[in-house]
């Protein structure tokens, strides 16, 4: 056996309260080297009189790792475990104290795992709609103008022409609302809107007035009629908190510009110096830019302040949930208030972080639900455009990404094929239409919830930014109604079949994925695969798939 | 090389803040694999344009791993890095997806590790004054008596007399002033207290009212005058917190236990039923004292109770911080209140949480600055008396466990031979005491504040409870000189000169343990063994130990 590949760790995702009285435990071991692991495990005083054993089950497997679960009914949830294995070389015990031959019970209560006692202000909610939730993501800007009587004369472009970085077509608020039956239609069930407070560029993360829906997209009404409507289409809406920086226009930092250490607002940035100067950058800010300065989110005003505006916007216009911009470069502590708040309000909104990397220190239930999954884009995109991963390594790929988190943070996860920061994903599989609908298969079929970037329903091409946020074209001639069919009905399986536990593996190069009453085999080869489905033989034809419901295929 | 073996973990011991511009990195490999380790970083803006590389340095080895280390000044915190390895068989890459043996740059920013940002509310700041901290445990019946005007009534056993579990002996804060003397001579610099509000016990884990010292332990006055003397001769004293449960007869479980959901205290506690029954134990309580009902810190009101209790303490009296009982069966939420509630009064004052296991979730830098380390117990007791442990094998596992924790924790550990919960240490190793004699000195060596249970120095004997919590001797004639010398020289020593970075290796049957300036060889075995000093060769009897000082040898 492979001793060094052997891992837990307590309280983490290899450890986890799934609600108020299950716990549920994790192992790794190094691949195919356990023949049977279970686990011993007992209320903590009662170590020495009453253990229990009970087997786990080989769930995932990746290139090095298995992946060992199991689920207890706690009611007493002060639980000390040791993890026993049987392997080809003997048996072994897997504690606090490592992998050895023996376990000394007796002195069990130095040596244990312990899970101490799980309080319910701690455990990770699940939120209900998340369940069966297919998020949309619209950039106000390029989806629909609805609004023909505000002022236009800052549109400069043609809707329908490629766009340049500062670009305005006109799209709006009205434009969503009276597409709205439209989304409803599609089956899309939660909207991700991009920004929408005042600030002075066509994508809005430099905010001026947080407590201003900038009129370019409307008013206040506005966004309180698109949220009753989609509401009383059993549609959720959430909206991007950008709080990780502002404009450097906004009244605060303005006040900084003009009064330097002299003005109140001087300790809400993080400044070198008595004067912010925008030549020098002599202040911390998004990336490299000037124009965003960085709020100094360890100042508790500051705190005070985001909070206001959550408040507002949260109770006020009834929304069901935040994505968080540059979630990652933001104090846990104001995240860890913020959720509070969020989750004081209504506790089933939800909390999407953006981050491009392992969240797993902001996904413990204190800070976000989920994150936007672009581990899981870079795998699709290994996989389906690059083609520099096989079936097996796709697999191996997804299971590593489904046990860096809890059961509960994958269910809430967004997954993306691609967003307003990436190209097109269909531009980037080289605009092959079918390797694009394999993709939308794994998305909907991989645990979470999949959220479209706007137009990928139609087909909608585009590169790198600006030409990945082109004008949503609302003709239908020129839309791809293969691609429309598809993403279609992947949503209304989705909505009716696609739940329950998971299961991933290849089979020769088809990459398989099943979920409790349904699954998906994907061929992203030149060449017909055979499946060997659990109805019989079936033939998959080059990058193309097959779906199955219990026996049956489709 | 073993892949199976590497690991990083982002955001936890393997990736920290050390203070606010200094980013501090460790990396797992399978022992021996590596030739050499180097990480490659950049501020992850600037991925593509200004890469660098430096070596890291393997500082530590257990039986499986090895262990390798960097610190990296970070002006612009934003930190995205890979690790590069050269090995035996090749040269690899390891980012958040996996071992590679090449890495696509251009696509990091989806898969390099990232550190995102260091915000300074996050950051576990180190507590100055612990680095050079020498503790020592009182458990105040059996210290020392010194107010003899007292209502002596409670009093049931004579001093000095062996003790039973629900004995009273008569110790008071009056004997801990009187003997503030006797402690500062010994070198002690900070005293850790036992429970001392009003309870019905003896130790005093089950408080009824805790706005009131108990006047069999003396008075609010006493506890003033004890800071106050302390402080004089420039010693810390910490109180117990036991805010897990309380006395099943204070007030608030009193007045459910009478009017049950009637109660505005009903939900304090967690009782299944109406009403709480001291007979059939329907609530949750401590292990499986009645008389010790749970608080319910889930509750809001709870945690303010809880937290009015911490200000007055810390701010009426001035003491210096807390340790706390059964910490981790308490909420996380509550103890990360607690903690801005405990720094806000004094950012210097230590929190010390009572955790028997890997305490790694509460050691994150919102909760506690350390545990009482009785997994460093468990290995002294493995090593020094059941010796079922190498030299090596004790060291690899003093290894792992500095490895479960940054760096700063590790400086602020409580680190312990034994406690009022264990059998005295001297009693576990045959009353050998060359063996106590060794063990003390890799007390004072290993990273960490020691804390010495009342009596350690005078040779203090006892098995488990009550028999460890004997009266102490205060006849000088009865104590062991030779404990009492060793015990007062390492406290010398470890004030003067043991700190900064440690090293730990087996040379033979030799444990060895540097730090900066000073080493430790200690040799557990029945045979002399000669230790390869830096200075030349010394011989280092049966269960004794060598000291040198930058080269030359004590």
């Amino acid at each position: 056996m492979n001793k060094a590949a052997v891992l837990h760790i307590p309280l983490s995702q290899y450890s986890f309260a799934y609600g108020e009285r299950e716990l549920r435990l994790r192992l790794r071991t190094g691949k195919g080297d356990a023949d049977e692991v279970r686990l011993i495990y007992a209320v903590k005083y009662d170590w020495l009189t009453d253990r229990k054993t009970i087997s786990m089950r080989k769930s995932f497997s990746d290139d090095l790792y298995d992946y060992y679960t199991v689920a207890l009914d706690v009611p007493d949830s002060r639980i000390g475990y040791v993890f026993h294995l049987n392997t080809g070389g003997g048996e072994y015990y897997y504690s606090e104290e490592g992998l050895t031959r023996s376990f000394d019970h007796a002195k069990g209560y130095y040596s244990f795992f312990q899970y101490p006692y799980i309080n319910s202000s701690d455990v990770h909610g699940k939120i209900g709609w998340c369940r069966e939730a297919v998020f949309y993501q619209i950039f106000i800007d390029r989806f629909c103008r609805g609004d023909d009587n505000k002022n236009l004369s800052y549109v400069n472009k043609k809707w329908g022409e490629l766009p340049e970085p500062k670009d305005f077509f006109g799209g709006d608020l009205k434009g969503i609302i009276g597409k709205l039956p439209y989304l409803h239609d599609l089956g899309v069930t939660g909207i991700y809107l991009t920004p929408l407070f005042l600030s002075p560029s066509n994508h809005k993360y430099d905010t001026i007035d947080y407590f201003r829906i900038d009129p370019m997209f409307g008013c206040e009404e506005d966004l309180k009629t698109l949220v009753r409507e989609a509401h009383s289409r059993g549609m959720k809406v959430i909206l991007d908190a950008v709080f990780n920086h502002c404009s450097s226009r906004c009244a605060q930092f303005s006040d900084v510009l003009k009064r330097g250490k002299g003005s109140p607002y001087f300790d809400w940035f993080i400044i070198r110096g008595d004067f912010p100067d925008l030549e020098k950058r002599n202040y911390e800010c998004f990336a490299a830019c000037s124009y965003m300065p960085k709020w100094n989110t360890n100042n508790p005003q500051v705190q005070e302040f985001l909070l206001e505006v959550t408040k507002k916007w949260q109770q006020g216009c009834n929304i069901d949930g935040w994505r968080l911009d540059v979630a990652d470069e933001v104090s846990h502590e104001f995240w860890r208030r913020f959720r509070r708040e969020v989750k004081g309000i209504n506790k089933d909104a939800v909390i999407i972080g953006e981050s491009w990397h392992n969240a797993s220190p902001w996904l413990r239930g204190d800070e976000f639900d989920g994150i936007m999954n672009y581990s899981f884009t870079k795998a699709c995109i290994d996989y389906f455009a690059e083609q520099t991963r096989t079936a097996q390594e796709f697999c191996d790929r997804l299971s590593e990404i489904l046990m860096r988190n809890t059961d509960q943070v994958n269910e809430m996860m967004f997954n993306l094929l691609d967003s307003h920061d990436t190209e097109r994903f269909l531009t980037l599989v080289g605009e092959n239409r079918e390797k694009m609908k394999c993709a939308l298969a794994v998305l909907f079929f991989f645990p979470g919830m999949p959220c479209l970037c706007y137009g990928t329903e139609i087909g909608m091409r585009g590169g790198y930014e600006p030409d990945s946020r082109r004008a949503f074209d609302w003709d239908e001639r020129h839309w791809d109604k293969d691609i429309f069919q598809t993403v279609r009905s992947l949503i209304a399986l989705k909505k009716q079949k696609i739940r329950g536990g998971v299961r991933m593996y290849a089979q020769g190069d088809l990459f398989v994925i099943e979920r409790e009453a349904v699954g998906l085999a994907v061929n992203n080869t030149e060449h017909a695969s055979v499946f060997f489905a659990p109805s019989g033989e079936v033939s998959v034809q080059p990058h193309s798939y097959v779906i199955w419901e219990r026996g049956t295929k489709k």
